[in-house]
């Protein structure tokens, strides 16, 4: 496999403008004595940018802003140990010479984790509110495209191996806690309960129902491909239960929920429980460009129609910080054709590096 | 205050080595059309770095390597939304230029959330092993140098107040968990107990105990000034306990716990529970070259010399990926003036972005 580059970074926060004459002056020899070549672009009223290219193929830019930011990124090959001491090295004889030089108005010094991009295993996978997140993932299980999404399986050392579902961080071995809170805490008495599953490839949900010796357990997912990826790499969330379709307590449906609650609802077939583990709300808050919305309020209707009158409803509710997709959410719910009650609860899910909401509802 | 930067980046990695003449042929014209001016270094054996210039002062590289890859960085002002249309809408050009010439050669698109640097509010705080994390924050709540450390308090929006020492997360308003944790997990019960705290400024560790009635709690921080902070800007985390330095059932010590913990031994002050909620163990896996494992060593036997009998020892063990450092502290523990026995307990910490590791300890 072809090498990766690393991306360094090393940033100086001024108290007062630049003399960016006088920052490029004292860096220069810095650089030099790394025998790479400079090339300087002064844009006058918006400062300088030096770029400097050393033999081996690694380069650096020095960008000095007038207004006092000076940013310097080195990018390199990143297969060899000696690279990495070199970058360091010369990092840090930067950051000594602005020390040295204009201690006094230097308000932040900041070097952030090298980024390295375009590694075969791919550790970046931002968050729901697209935060910048690097996981500890260390090997790429499981990579197919199945006719539905991307499916991955990364192992990462925390958390067990992730299931990520077009490059969406969607359960991790160590997420028992988002099984827990989306089949309401601990609260509710399965036994001997009708209980049905919109989604839930993963298997967790229907793994830690199947030991509370439910009635019947139906789950619907679509996609066959994430099944098989999970009953091979995710076996301490789903346990044995995805390797067979049907069990003495519960039956796998691979179709599209849809049709299936349709049929549901003509046919009068009830359920005591409903618990949607499709998609997360969706982060678009234009609901009239994005059918999404129409496709989670359809699940919701049909949903209310095949659950029991004292029948209850689970679903997860995104991130706690995409308050805009939550409250559009929350008027979908209130133009239900049943009035419906919800409740939220916060939970920590390990692997998602945020707090994740999770809704459940009883019909009024 | 002055503006930060953006730093957008944009990766292909291919499936095969490129032919970096097309592609940089390919996308000259999409930087062109921006009105940008052209740089080029070619190291023949190791590709092209293309220099892209605006008259706005934002710039861009176009890295491109000859074994399949492909690295695209653009650096801007980032104070207005015009111009990060104008960002998004140039990496969007260059991405469909790439998808169209080399469509059947690209293995994988990635676009990273934009890093903001040198903002006033910095959101980027490593992970204990040294993982680059962005944090929701949007205040610098307290920002103080005292002799000991720097004590940062920033607001994330989901966390709550975070308070962070010289670069450390420490502990946000959403941890109870970790506050729980190195009590004990809730099996402990504290009614009527001698208590002592080492360090434990935040508050949070005092506050829960106190609620259990334990007969006297003794917390011994050395840095008054993590105090002051907290007792005004984690009151979800310490009450109103930090309000006075005594209680009806607790006192704060502002002083060293090391001297403090010899006067004890010497009195032969004795106690139920030592909480020692100090630094978490040190990173270095250096013993010799660093005095924080012998620090550490002689806080664990003080500790032990002022334990009743039947009395336990809890801390923190840092997050569970540094092994290494891992295997050393409980290297260190077996070096003990008296056999002690270490159970381990993971937890997971809301704002640590990884799973901490809770250490008790009884002696045998």
């Amino acid at each position: 496999m072809a090498a990766a580059a690393r991306h360094s970074t090393l940033d100086f926060l001024l108290s007062a403008p630049a003399d960016c004459n006088a920052i490029l002056k004292g860096l220069q020899p810095v650089f030099q004595e790394q025998g790479m070549t400079e090339t300087i672009h002064n844009w006058e009223d918006h400062g300088y940018l030096a770029t400097y290219i050393n033999k081996n193929g690694s380069f650096s830019n020095l960008r000095i802003y007038p207004h006092g930011l000076v940013l310097v990124d080195l990018q390199s090959h990143s297969d060899d140990m000696k690279g990495r001491d070199e970058i360091d090295h010369l990092l840090n004889k930067i950051e000594e010479k602005m020390k040295e030089l204009f201690h006094s108005s230097i308000r932040r010094v900041k070097r952030l984790p090298a980024i390295v991009r375009g590694e075969a295993i791919d550790r970046y996978w931002p968050t729901a509110d697209g935060r910048l997140v690097e996981y500890d993932i260390d090997e790429v299980v499981y990579d197919e495209e199945s006719p539905y999404q991307n499916i991955k399986i990364l192992h990462s050392k925390q958390f067990g191996n992730i299931l990520i579902l077009s490059g969406d961080v969607n359960l991790a071995e160590s997420d028992l806690a988002y099984t827990q809170a989306i089949m309401g805490s601990g609260k509710e008495d399965y036994t001997g309960k009708e209980v049905l599953i919109l989604g839930g490839g993963d298997g967790g949900i229907l793994y830690e129902i199947v030991k509370l010796k439910p009635k019947m357990v139906t789950m619907v997912e679509i996609d066959q491909m994430v099944i098989d990826g999970c009953k091979k790499y995710m076996r301490k969330t789903c346990g044995d239960v995805l390797d067979n379709l049907k069990g003495e307590c519960y039956q796998v449906l691979i179709e599209d929920c849809v049709p299936v609650l349709k049929r549901y609802a003509k046919e009068g077939r009830m359920f005591d429980y409903v618990i949607n583990d499709l998609t997360a709300v969706p982060i678009s808050t234009s609901p009239e460009e994005d059918s999404t919305w129409e496709f989670l309020r359809l699940i919701l209707d049909l949903s209310m129609k095949v659950l029991k009158h004292d029948g209850k409803y689970f679903t997860q509710g995104n991130c706690i910080n995409l308050t805009e997709a939550l409250t559009l959410y929350e008027e979908q719910l209130s133009r239900l054709y049943c009035p419906v009650e919800f409740s939220k609860e916060t939970v920590c899910v390990p692997s998602y590096m945020e707090l994740g909401l999770f809704e459940s509802g009883k019909m009024l």
